[in-house]
């Protein structure tokens, strides 16, 4: 099977949106006169965002996910998307589970695929994702004032960390029990993006980021840019049950340092408490105060005793993580 | 140096045209209200789409320029680009010379970098351009009509094929001497995206195409999305000076099935040659009428003595090519 045939027989479907899909030099989207475009592309490469274990459909539901989260981040609605594709070899049995996967998140979410690029090489996707978000009104990074109160979002019953710990089951450095197992795989390998959350919080959230590096590094980006610092309470942090049972450095580890979470961590008034849990009912998401923000530059870890923690795990780096 | 200080370093410039550029979980543009949207997305991987011996400079450039290319393409005018770059190891030097490249041609149409991802992973590049064209006047590829002259552009005085001839060259199949070979190695690891011709050809072309895998394989595109079919005249195909030299055989395959060429290949009506002509004097850039579409399907290839050649050679295709 040749590129073409590929492009035509997985990822080709009539646009409903766009003027123009795939199968042209470029494709066309038609915007909303005076709304803004965000626009974010994130790259997964073998090895390092996902095990070769991985299955196919969600491969591509969290090619798409991490992407997503971006938009939620920022309170975008969500649009379009490319994808761009090298893999070593063409086989339709994973092409079609990856195209399964995929699609059944951009439904989801109401987009469409637009274009892209598939060739020989490496594993590797790149999607990039368009959404639209009214001027002025884009949830950000430098918002986050002296006072706000600092949230996560989480599944409802659950925490962040599972993602990580489901990755030291797979480096060796954990054993569980194979449900406990199956629940923090599911939550490694198919992150819900919070899209719905972004969009409540548009005009709410002082600032916002998706997790993805872990919760101190991301918090990190939030404090730098917006020049303040911040307390967290970690045993405000929620944990789900499987974490919760983990010794308590590994459940740190996981929580403050994890990665890959695709929560949302954002600020808002401490005044608007009540505000922000209907927001997040609204979006059927759970969410948590962890925390505050505080005009005293750098992080401070509290615990449940009111104890401030000596050493701050690090964000994940792709080069020195 | 780690993930954050890279792109620090190397690929954060503040931002002149969007709203919010490198640094937060999307960038957000203000597309001109009721224009269209053009969006193209194009993966380099390293031993397929350049070699490992390519300067930095030249990788830059060309990972956009065949981007913008998609964009000429489409007479879309390019507003910006994001980058997601996978890379073994962080070598600073090669970084410097990457956004050197990368920059310089960006300046040139005045597009700026707005988002991106670094990650570590065998080299990949992955851009994504977005331009804007108004509504209904974007060049397409199910445009050409029977009766229409098939243009070509390429480098004045020069023509098309050579970065195929210089791919030869690395492979060991052709021997140059060595101002012939830069000459050609210039045109493979520096193409020049023919965007000013894009945008002067607005109305004037029927279709249009950029040349990436071949001008026998990429006018198949033009006429299976036009219903159409072709005969070009090969011998009218401009070829430069060195590939003139080569042996007949070498020279129809590097020409016809050449690849890598990023020129336009479009379609006109017979009677507006004088407007193509003054298009192309408008944007500096020289075309060559090389034959004519026809009602009749299929595509034709007819040489100077009006002999048609038996066999075609076909488009490059990553995974049976």
């Amino acid at each position: 099977m040749g590129e073409f045939d590929l492009i035509k027989q997985y990822f080709t479907r009539p646009v409903r949106r766009a003027v123009l899909g795939i199968g042209d030099d470029c494709a066309l989207l038609a915007p909303t006169p005076g709304m803004q475009l965000a626009v974010s592309s994130d790259m997964l490469v073998e090895g390092r965002h996902f095990l070769s274990t991985v299955a196919p459909q969600r491969l591509g539901h969290k090619a798409l996910a991490v992407n997503l989260s971006d938009l939620a981040a920022c309170g975008a609605q969500p649009l379009a998307f490319t994808l761009a594709l090298a893999m070593p070899r063409v086989d339709e049995a994973w092409l079609a589970g990856l195209a399964e996967g995929l699609f059944a998140l951009a439904d989801r979410h109401d987009i469409e695929l637009v274009g892209g690029d598939t060739t020989a090489g490496p594993l590797n996707l790149c999607i990039t994702v368009f959404g639209e978000v009214p001027p002025g009104r884009a949830l950000r990074r430098d918002g986050a004032r002296a006072g706000d109160a600092l949230w996560v979002s989480h599944p409802a019953g659950g925490g962040i960390g599972d993602a990580r710990l489901a990755l030291e089951v797979f480096r060796g450095q954990v054993a569980l029990p194979g449900d406990n197992f199956e629940s923090v795989r599911q939550a490694m390998e198919c992150p819900q993006p919070r899209v719905a959350l972004g969009l409540a919080l548009r005009g709410l959230a002082t600032s916002a980021i998706d997790l993805s590096d872990g919760l101190v590094g991301d918090l990190r980006h939030v404090l730098q840019r917006s020049g303040v610092g911040a307390c967290i309470e970690v045993d405000a942090v929620p944990v789900s049950d499987v974490l919760a049972r983990q010794p308590l450095a590994l459940r740190r580890e996981c929580t403050l340092a994890g990665g890959d979470d695709y929560e949302l961590l954002f600020t808002a008034p401490a005044h608007a408490q009540a505000a922000v849990l209907a927001a997040a009912a609204q979006a059927g998401v759970a969410v948590s105060c962890i925390g505050r923000i505080e005009a005293e530059a750098g992080l401070r870890l509290r615990d449940g005793r009111g104890e401030f923690l000596a050493a701050l795990p690090r964000g994940f780096d792709h080069f020195s993580g």
